[in-house]
């Protein structure tokens, strides 16, 4: 098994690098255009589906909400004392996001610790107009997570209890403001993981994750919240607790309604807790670093050879590996290729599963679908192989200005959309590279300029939405649409899809208290 | 490996009794109420929400729902020549379930080819309040796939066609009628299989499956099909279709309305498509058949020494083997033992499972949690092992009248209502045995008597079920509710949840013509 040998030494990724690894989606339209906050910069796009729209990330005018009154205040403050917070120092951070793109001007940040707490303050709320704006660990990147105007912010950090873990059917019920690396760290202790994994896990909550549907790293493997989360317990837009928290893997007593919930971003309830289904820790991890021509094969044989304890599989390509080089110095582990794959196992058994990998990357290498390759089994060595991958979004910061997208799209055409947009921008942008999940169909598309560049930008969009409704992909894999993606749901959404989804906005929240702004475009809300 | 070699031939299950598998979970109410599909044998629950509701498996009276007349017969001929069928004989299977429990006297029976002409059928009877069933394969076991009055029978039996199958994503979509087991036999030769198996694969239809949410044999390694349906396409009871045909693992724009159908039941929308994630065809099978003092401890040490192969953990009680050797003559393959379980694994490479497996029955053994076991490689052995699990179900029809009970539970508790309702029933019970899926929490609790005996019943209901709410059970955990349970929902689902429930209905069929007198309670509807 020499290719178990043949490692070279990389930096190990650090612990800012692993975080921003959530840095990858489209985020990059509020700089490109006019003030943050204001009605300004609509943007026509052609709707694939026929149809003209205009759609724009810029926020729309303020809805005609009540203004929080000194009344409202110590109705607050009675219900929360010392978290019912007005001080604007502390409320500098929770006004904005992660990215600092969207800034809102909250007068108010409200900490409940209790279920009944989030549902008197929604009743509050709801009877006084006064719009709300959920919040767990504010790293989402679309401007979901923070007000646009002056709504009031309901953060979940207070919520952190594990309520209950069962160690035989593995299942979690705990607070939603449960942040994602504490309730790893606690079922690691009980050798169970969580079955997400994020680059934010040290600041995101889980209530947030659920909200926004996270993807992230162990989605091949586990699948999504959809299928894990087991139950929730759910805050209305009126005050109303929606008790579904279920503790148990088959329930088919009437419809789902937690999945209401789940990826919608705040805007019908707001999630305090949360039943979840986690897998075994695996007792064996390996990671093998590959240089290929193509990776459609390589794929195929993967899942066909690495079976039940494939747990990764992550491309970059050669656009990326120069970035890294140039830009971070990184070295590349093996020789130059196309396409580099980050293929992680994770099993029950390290002999059964480095016999598996070498079978697996001696008939890739023999049969010349894999140029070159090198493989780690210790931790460390794991990380630095990582970090060709992590580091990724770091080297782009270094190129200039980023112009990035978050497409999912079938793997057979998930990277003909790099190859379009090189051909179509030419020598206009300065790099045009593509990385992603692509064992998940998720790319993330981004174009390099040496500063902005509208018409650059302008020659990116519409079509990279277009191109990606025309092969029936996703404008936003997996961050969701906040206030950034709101307009531009259109092109992965059918009219009548959308207009269904405002037929539930308006059925659980009918004043449109919760989050508003976010997630359904302007011209359904 | 002498483990491996211990086998005890036992005869194979028949096709039939693969079949009968599915009959399980409860649906013995009718036969012990009045006459079917009247509104009698109401039965006082006391509720263990502190409320005390009135709840009946009977059908309550018949809506009013417009009657066909000659000139909607000529409107269905001509947009289904020869597809519009009303002959008697054709009707009589369509209009009694499987069970032969439920019957309706629907006098026509709808077999459109296309979306569009399901489109047009719905839209024809939104306008003249005319009520619809939707049948698929007719394989449900609460009623809720066949007319209870004159409902129009809308089968998907002619919409079996393959759209598209991706061989790199395992990605495949499929019209509605789609049988279960004609997709699994295409997808075995391209070397996927179905993410779920159920005994009735041979008749039941994937847009039944998805409409019932159906659970299986496969649920405990692939999940829940809220996981691997990646799109649907429905028609609305206004005729609408609604386009949510994704083929993508990940899409995060906007809410997942394709959730809102999946376990609904017929009663939201007509599932016209399906796109579903399929997994590869395992390499390695094998099958354990073990005997135990309990079952908690080598269900752990299973998922902890088995992990990713594990693919079933189900489990019969000494009464259940009682039975099998009673009325099937089935030998016993090992020494008697309170509690059987029978173990599949399912990998990639064949020496690996069974050294997995070779460990996991060393250790259980030599630590004595287990105390005799056998292993079968083979396929006729495996499902001669199988077997001893599948064939409890024509056991139980010998030993006399049987209540039976499909039930989820944490694994800790599922056995404690078996011991529970023995100590109860006492010698008033004939039989009182418990088997079922226990990795997924899934317990069949099966009573039985030498005839049907109100006294018995009423010993056991509502008793059953207020057990199951106090321990957060299921009383359905993966049968559905359908005409049947409709009534028992508030023992799983809080107030304001069914409340919830009955508002999304009027939502998205405000004249209720869809699947009328299913899934949703009386009070409700």
């Amino acid at each position: 098994m020499a290719i178990f040998e043949r490692f070279t030494r990389l930096k190990s990724a650090s612990r800012f690098l692993q975080y921003t690894t959530a840095l990858c989606p489209a985020h990059s339209w509020a700089p490109t255009r006019g003030p943050l906050l204001r009605p300004a910069g609509w943007i026509q796009h052609r709707c694939v589906h026929g149809e003209r729209s205009e759609a724009s990330s810029a926020a729309p005018p303020r809805r005609p909400f009540s203004q929080v009154t000194p009344a409202d205040l110590d109705f607050f403050r009675q219900l929360l004392p010392g978290r019912a917070i007005t001080d604007p120092d502390v409320l500098e951070s929770s006004n904005v996001d992660w990215l600092k793109s969207v800034k809102g001007n909250s007068e108010v940040l409200l900490r409940p610790k209790t279920t009944d707490e989030v549902s008197r303050i929604l009743s509050y709320c709801n009877q006084r107009n006064l719009a709300v704006s959920p919040q767990g660990g504010n790293t989402g990147l679309v401007g979901g997570s923070v007000p646009v105007f002056d709504e009031i912010i309901l953060s979940t950090a207070l919520m952190n209890q594990i309520l209950t873990f069962d160690s035989i059917s593995g299942i979690l019920t705990c607070q939603a403001g449960c942040v994602l690396e504490s309730l790893s760290q606690y079922l690691e202790e009980q050798d169970f993981i969580m079955p997400l994994d994020l680059g934010a896990k040290g600041s995101c909550h889980i209530g947030g994750n659920v909200s926004t549907n996270a993807g992230g790293l162990r989605l091949l493997r586990y699948g999504s919240l959809r299928g894990t989360v087991l139950g929730l317990e759910v805050v209305l837009a009126d005050g109303r607790v929606l008790n579904c928290l279920a503790t148990l893997r088959k329930d088919n007593t009437g419809y789902d309604l937690k999945q209401l919930f789940i990826g919608s971003e705040g805007t019908l309830g707001v999630i305090t807790a949360v039943s979840i289904l986690c897998p075994r820790k695996p007792k064996s991890v390996n990671v093998a670093f590959l240089g290929m021509l193509q990776y459609f094969l390589t794929f195929q044989a993967c899942r066909g050879m690495l079976g039940e304890i494939l747990s990764a599989f992550e491309f970059l390509d050669a656009s990326c590996m120069n970035l890294l080089e140039k830009h971070l110095k990184l070295t590349n582990p093996i020789t130059e290729s196309p396409f580099y794959i980050v293929i992680e196992t994770a099993g029950s058994n390290a002999a059964h599963d480095e016999e598996k990998l070498h079978n697996f990357l001696e008939k890739v290498m023999t049969s010349s679908l894999v140029t070159d390759g090198t493989v780690a089994t210790e931790e460390a060595k794991i990380k630095a192989l990582w970090s060709m991958r992590e580091r990724i979004t770091e080297a782009l910061r270094h190129d200039g200005y980023t112009y990035k997208y978050d497409i999912s799209l079938s793997v057979e055409k998930i990277y003909d959309l790099v190859t379009h947009m090189r051909e179509r921008l030419g020598d206009r942008a300065q790099n045009v590279v593509g990385y992603g999940h692509i064992g998940d169909g998720n790319l993330h598309l981004n174009i390099t300029s040496p500063s902005k560049d509208p018409a650059l930008l302008a020659a990116i969009e519409p079509y990279v939405y277009e191109w990606t409704s025309q092969y029936q992909g996703s404008i936003s894999a997996e961050h969701g649409l906040g206030l950034k993606k709101r307009n531009y749901i259109y092109y992965s959404k059918t009219p009548e899809a959308v207009t269904l989804m405002g037929n539930i906005k308006a059925m659980l929240d009918p004043k449109g208290i919760l989050n508003p702004y976010k997630t359904l475009p302007d011209d359904i809300c």
